[in-house]
């Protein structure tokens, strides 16, 4: 099954704590935006959204910061992703 | 009867929960947003919407994930439809 | 007498429920955003509307959806009417 | 004595419940946005206004429907007018 | 001592109550947006004022009809004038 | 120790009583909107801001009036300044 | 570990008291908008962002002012860093 976002939407999965550990980057909790970890598992065609030009700057794999409380949680063949915008990624971490 | 939507808009079907479970798609209750999937009957033209130009990346008969809350329920022929903006629509499920 | 809206607006009649039923769309009573059936009667000229160019989709007679709580009501030789944006016309019904 | 107004407004003159009942308008007075008929006095001369093209589709001795709480109200000469922005006259009633 | 206004602000100086009769505007008490007649003692230049292309309609002595509430008020060599934008000045007077 | 503000952001330094009195400017303490007058320290750049093309009018050394609760104060050598967007600025005085 | 912030961001690390007291700038415990100095480790690309032309002004080193509450605060490796918009950043301080 396939999920292809629309727009300027990237799919999401977070990274669990384990990973979050692995990676060096710990996200305090008292953080009132509650940014969160996250790999990057599809991303839209970006083009004209809302009138606007978007080039689409993330790519499949990519691991991000987003804010926590962004976007929309689905559940796909029973592993849960989030869809966002790509302007609700703050960075990506090498 | 048919039915032709406005600007960016789409008319679009709710599939029900069996479907759903077939398509491996679980949406939890506790979203804030309610995503749902649903299936596009009619799609808009596009073009200058709101001084924008807009084009429909949706087809009829894609599956989609869309915000439960968005758009204008309508019965049709005795059918319950959603009219929508493309924007709502969050990704087409293959 | 004659009415000619500005801009993007129209003139629209709202058609009876046994026009409803006749039609096949029957509106559901609990729905937030109450759309409802109506013919246009005046179309305005489009063009330049808050520095956005509006072309203008419908044409007289259109039998159309909108959402009833848009628009203002005036009484016209006797008979109700309603003075919408074209852009808060959902859908034409053919 | 004479008023010209600024940019995309223009100012018009209430019409008396009189000629409401000649011209075969009666405005019910329940309605949320409160429409009223009113002539076109004085005519801006559009132009670039707040950064946007606006062409005047509205010339002196028009009879016009406007939203009664849009505008500003002035007494000229003894005579009270309104001042409004085109786009919060509805229409023009021949 | 000399005032220029920046972008498109204009500074002007509040007529009296007899100099607003002689003119023969009387402004109701009531009214909700509290329009004034005034002077105008500088103009700004115009030009780009939010990314936007502003061309000033005033000039220097036009008697005008703004929004009191608008603007800010400054002493200028012990006279009180107030500092408002363009877009405030509702009309011209003659 | 030397500071450059950004985009179309100005630093200024507030005027002293003293120095207000002998420009002959005094600000009533009742004005909703609390102008002030200052003296302009650094100017930033201008060019794109927020998409938008700002071209500086203001200098090095000009007297202005700005709205005294725009803008963020900061101590810098020893000396409070304040950076404000020049869009903030009402006037320049000479 | 490297982090790369996406469109007009920056991430940012905070200076300590020290710092800023051989930089000669204190901050006021009492403004409103808690202005804060920082270095910047990393710029992100500029270009299109939400639509509009964002060129970068900072760079990698610069010593800068910003709001203390904007932006989103990450742990990096160990070291509490902040992703902020250019635009949230006031000025360059030498």
């Amino acid at each position: 099954m396939n999920i292809k976002p629309l727009g300027d939407r990237v799919v999401i999965k977070k990274l669990e704590a384990e990973e979050k550990t692995k990676s060096g980057i710990v996200l305090p909790g008292t953080a009132k935006e509650q940014p969160q970890m996250a790999e990057v598992l599809a991303v839209g065609p970006g083009g004209m959204v809302d009138g606007k030009e978007v080039k689409m700057e993330l790519k499949v794999g990519d691991k991000v910061i987003f804010s926590k409380y962004s976007g929309t949680e689905v559940k796909l063949d029973g592993e849960e992703v989030t869809i966002v915008r790509q302007n609700d990624v703050l960075a990506i971490v090498e």
